[in-house]
């Protein structure tokens, strides 16, 4: 079977392959993945229809690479933010910091992931059990070394984490204003939950 | 200034209008705002072109209906659930499963709250900001009474609580198929989290 997305052999195909990536992530985001048509984004990336079907089936296929490409984008710099790290929870403090600065640099992030629920349930579901997969395992691993109390469910965990990062990233991408400093109090207090709980 | 939504006098009246307001949610949770016109919603609705017009201005009017009936809904379903309890410990697990059962049973709410993200961006952070002031200003009387850590950051919680809320709901709404004592073993986990911290 032909897969319905097929990477560029030379530079220059590189060139319209991204052109054609990046005018799809402002279309997708501004008017949404079913409003938007593969004839709008082929016009507006400039390029000719022979060549959008060199590398893409269809609309569909450019919207798979461009989630399969957030999913790993945010791995990776989450993993790279924390891999060093000796403890659980710096690692989810500096994981934390570094997917709210993702989010603030890539503001249409949310949208183009969000969007999935319109594109297909499925997409929208695996996209955060896989997240949740992973995070798991690694939440697993922490208990395994007394960092994580065993008594918490580590799927419900791994959702209660993944939707602190999602909203207090939303949070701080509602300000108008933010700084490093922001970012790191913000944190802080979330932090300070995780450790300590809300209640007296 | 005329209001752009008209609420019906009579009874013949109200049944057009909730027609309309059905009929676009579904077609709005399926195809997105912006994929559906205003057209269509009056001919799947089965109304007069001239009906529609007498309650609504535009598609856009009964979206706004939509994203505050939500607003308005849920905080009436977590109002309701919580309004004779004594501690804001209890308030919070019982308000985390009238979210999580409002969500179970009208798993388009995502679809249409998520959705204002690309009708426009001012209606989805205002409809998240106000909830956050009316959690804060609850979280406070909570901070007053001595049940939540002062330490903590309210604007900051509100998010947190807001965004497990959401994860955990959809975690729930990702499984095939749901119990209330599934509801209750995983809003007890939360709650543990929220008592203790997650680590030792």
């Amino acid at each position: 079977m032909n897969e319905p997305i097929r990477l560029p052999k030379t530079t220059t195909g590189y060139k319209s392959f991204y052109k054609i990536i990046e005018v799809s992530k402002k279309l997708f985001a501004e008017k949404g993945f079913l409003a938007t048509s593969t004839n709008q984004i082929i016009s507006e990336a400039k390029v000719a229809i022979g060549t959008f079907y060199i590398y893409f089936d269809d609309k569909r296929a450019v919207y798979d690479y461009l989630l399969n490409d957030y999913s790993r984008q945010i791995r990776k710099e989450i993993q790279n933010a924390i891999k060093d790290l000796p403890t659980r929870y710096e690692k989810e403090k500096e994981g934390l910091k570094a997917f709210i600065k993702f989010s603030l640099n890539d503001r249409l992030s949310y949208r183009i992931i969000w969007e999935s629920m319109f594109v297909e349930r499925e997409l929208f579901v695996n996209y955060y059990k896989r997240f949740s997969e992973i995070y798991m395992k690694q939440l697993h691993q922490a208990v395994q070394t007394n960092e994580v109390d065993r008594k918490i469910d580590l799927e419900t965990l791994s959702y209660v984490l993944m939707g602190i990062a999602n909203f207090v990233g939303l949070q701080i991408i509602f300000k108008d204003k933010v700084t490093d400093t922001d970012i790191d109090n913000t944190v802080n207090h979330v932090m300070y939950i995780l450790q300590h709980g809300m209640f007296n």
